[in-house]
């Protein structure tokens, strides 16, 4: 019972803080949305801090679970790279309200709180860089910086949150194929 | 001096916006940054929404002058995009915090304000897409989705503000060279 009432807090600070952010969410509007006086939501939380915290880790973590499940294959560097970019486009637009708050809000954590999202962040992009560089050890990227260029690929695919509708021309799926495209040719000239 | 004072209050306002959150900023701040009282403030500024419309509408606004201005040019699709990656990373990054409120904070504006600045931010897309439509024109480039690979590539270059830093190991004009290769390669494929 206690672990159903931490998710619907943990779902409705997300719902609030994507929707006025989190500095303009209060502990009050929290507790309103699951019906429960601020009192009481005291039980199941610590602070309005350690709930942007908890949502930023869970949501950084996925990321970096289902970047190591791709390396942790025996595809080949250009086909990792396809099912990196798919996962990150799909997941991003499948929980949009989620990764609007890690990407967006995750800055107003306190120093060290947002140092635990920014080494789990530094680890995924050491992942895609990983995928760069068995690319060019194995003759099939030309990649002169691998980070920097992780940077840009994770840069492109992070900023589809900021644009995407449902309502628009291409599904996620194809959206990420048009992104492996333009990367995989960028690569391997 | 009410010109001067104005840009003062200004650049108080980029500064406590980007390092604490517009949200979390209060007018009293502002204030106090400039050394004025609250309410002589209100001489120079008629709310703080109004700073934040202001600060976003010029830098987005410097984006789309520059943008324009290459693409006014009789250079090639190619050099355009060469120039234009070159152009937004360098003052991305030498305008780190007026770049940071742009691209984080001006959510937060009400619904008509904000609809102001995405206007101005789709036209700067808009002005992307046209290079890659010009470099298909012209059979330099090979682009299935000349507004998605815009996107792709201004998502690359929009998410340098989040990773750059003075003491890495690229200057912006060599992370430049680094995102335009890969574009250009990826275009020509």
């Amino acid at each position: 019972m206690a672990a159903n009432r931490q998710k619907e807090i943990a779902l409705a600070a997300v719902k609030l803080f994507e929707q006025k952010g989190y500095h303009a969410t209060s502990v009050q509007d929290i507790a309103d949305e699951v019906g429960l006086q601020k009192g009481s939501l005291y039980h199941y939380i610590h602070s309005k801090e350690d709930l942007l915290l908890q949502i930023a880790h869970e949501a950084i973590t996925q990321f970096n679970d289902n970047m190591q499940a791709v390396l942790d294959t025996d595809l080949t560097a250009p086909e990792k790279l396809v099912k990196a970019v798919e996962n990150h486009i799909t997941m991003s637009v499948s929980n949009m309200e989620t990764t609007t708050v890690l990407l967006r809000e995750a800055f107003s954590l306190g120093d060290t709180q947002h140092q635990v999202i920014q080494d789990l962040t530094d680890k995924y992009v050491e992942l895609w860089t990983q995928i760069l560089e068995q690319g060019s050890r194995d003759g099939q990227f030309h990649v002169e910086q691998p980070k920097v260029t992780a940077l840009a690929i994770l840069g492109a695919c992070n900023w589809v949150y900021r644009w995407y509708r449902e309502s628009g021309q291409l599904s996620p799926t194809e959206i990420a194929r048009v992104f492996s495209n333009l990367f995989l040719s960028g690569l391997s000239g």
